[in-house]
């Protein structure tokens, strides 16, 4: 690895549209340091937060130029001197700062995180983001009961799929509002107990779908009047958790229920999750998400992989409605 | 008293326009039985929230033919057999389902709380409605540091002039929102830090006013733009409490900050507390109260004091804007 002096980036200069700004780039590649990792990258997804943030439009702006992408997996192939914990062969998310669409960092150990060793490298690539939000959402708000019904909008989404498979395997019911009746059937067979088309009615079949036991949980991806549905549709002391917002409509909340129904309107992000809660929590979620992946009782589908040379098109496909699965970067 | 057979009570048979549908009617009064208290009446306040129960708008509904008024203070005059804890002369509260406007009842005593013998009648006739919604929403959702900033509309409320109030004797700084700039100087004598007349541009005001203390806590009574100039007047980590909806406008939340800046929307409901919560903790309250009482840090001015065969004038009032106290019936 000591012939290395360059590596490949995905980096843009200026916010803006994706597939216009980002641009191919050469960086320099120093050996690693004391206390430093030189990793060689395998996989990077194509995340519409990426997007967001290439756009300048998300909730915290990189200082340009900047290298795209901020999840993804890569291999240690070197370690400089006083690194403890890691060694050569290593599966480890290098720091969301440093953009991960790239072919290989020279970076601080101490910014890394380890992923488990039972994972692929295509299912480690996608364990930071999707599969933790929909954890936390599902831990940290209402305490679930075995069999308890929840509601998601959304649930065609990478984050709304890692829902369905985490709640029927920790033995929790899901009602599951999408947009387009061709995705019905697979939602079913992934697991979703209910899974309907969202009409302005929705909300009246939940008493019929849950027997009158309505849910204390909601998810809400899309806001404006699917979140008022997902709303209408809570019990009392119901939480409704919203993590996005694809629909740019706000979120209207009628005062009556809010009062009496006792219900409470939180956001999530996991962002802010990772920078509160200490690496043990973190690598606690991921030892019980790694089982689930191991078992197969979560899987994230794979749309379409694509090497780092033809970026520009892989963040036009991951832009494109009606993909089933995420758009992943070769990196190797 | 054994001589009294009835009493005279306002009451209603059907829900609808306070005004037309309560009626004076004799109710029969029997001798206290075992663990039962006869109690006398001496004020009861006419709040909004009796009113909504009348027209039949409010969170519950009264099984009519139903006497109105929720919250009051009575005199036990007798007591029955294997009674503890109670004896004639206390003040107490009897139970809101039986309704306050009335001139005596008898009663359980399981079913009336012992109100602090500190307070004035007046006083402890509206001890039980706004001045713990005050206390409960300032102690139970944000916990405010010495000095820290909130946020208020409806300041003008009687829930409002108590926040002002407890939040001056607790050393917490209050901006406070009204309507009508007749109001300023009443509520800034009354200890409000800010007061001024919402604009649209008032959430521009508050980093100015704080500087740069964005407050973690703001309580809502009104809903609509109202509740929108309160959100984006949040601080990371806020909470908006929403108490009421005088403007019957829904609230418009915005999915951004909602994630990240962590706020949360919550509904307050003082019956639900009272559901939910043990009587030491009620107790424990009014005794922080009625400190506050005795001390003079927290009044409650009355607008007027009517009798109770002058019911319908009394509601009158209280449906009328502008004023700056209660209405009370004198039940004596």
């Amino acid at each position: 690895m000591a012939a290395m002096q360059t590596t490949l980036t995905a980096r843009y200069t200026a916010n803006g549209n994706p597939v216009a700004v980002i641009e191919l780039a050469e960086e320099q590649l120093t050996a690693p340091a004391d206390g430093q990792l030189l990793v060689k990258m395998l996989f990077a997804p194509v995340n519409p937060s990426d997007i967001n943030m290439v756009e300048g439009t998300y909730g915290v702006k990189a200082a340009l130029p900047a290298v795209g992408g901020n999840e993804g997996v890569g291999r240690v192939v070197a370690t400089g001197g006083n690194v403890s914990g890691y060694a050569v062969g290593d599966l480890v998310k290098p720091p969301g700062a440093r953009g991960t669409w790239r072919q290989a960092l020279t970076v601080p150990a101490a910014e890394c995180v380890k992923l488990p060793a039972s994972l692929t490298a295509e299912q480690a690539a996608m364990l930071y983001v999707n599969p933790p939000t929909a954890w936390r959402m599902l831990h940290d708000f209402v305490t679930l009961a075995d069999g308890e019904w929840l509601i998601q909008n959304a649930a065609n989404s990478a984050v709304g799929r890692c829902v369905i498979q985490i709640a029927r395997a920790l033995d929790w019911r899901t009602i599951n509002l999408v947009r387009r009746a061709d995705v019905v059937s697979e939602l079913e067979q992934l697991g979703g107990d209910i899974v309907s088309v969202e009409t302005p009615d929705t909300f009246k079949q939940i008493k019929t779908w849950t027997g009158g036991n309505f849910p204390r949980l909601a998810l809400n991806a899309v806001g404006g009047d699917s979140a008022g549905t997902l709303s209408k549709s809570l019990g009392a002391g119901g939480q409704l958790i919203t993590y996005g917002g694809m629909s740019k409509q706000p979120i209207k909340l009628a005062t009556g229920p809010l009062i009496f129904k006792d219900l409470s309107y939180r956001g999530f992000w996991m962002t802010r999750w990772y920078a509160t809660h200490p690496a043990v929590e973190r690598d606690e979620m991921y030892a019980q998400l790694a089982k689930l992946f191991v078992t197969s009782q979560l899987k994230i589908a794979v749309e379409k992989t694509y090497p780092l040379t033809e970026v520009k098109t892989a963040i036009a496909s991951a832009l494109q409605e009606n993909r089933s699965g995420k758009i992943l970067l070769d990196l190797r």
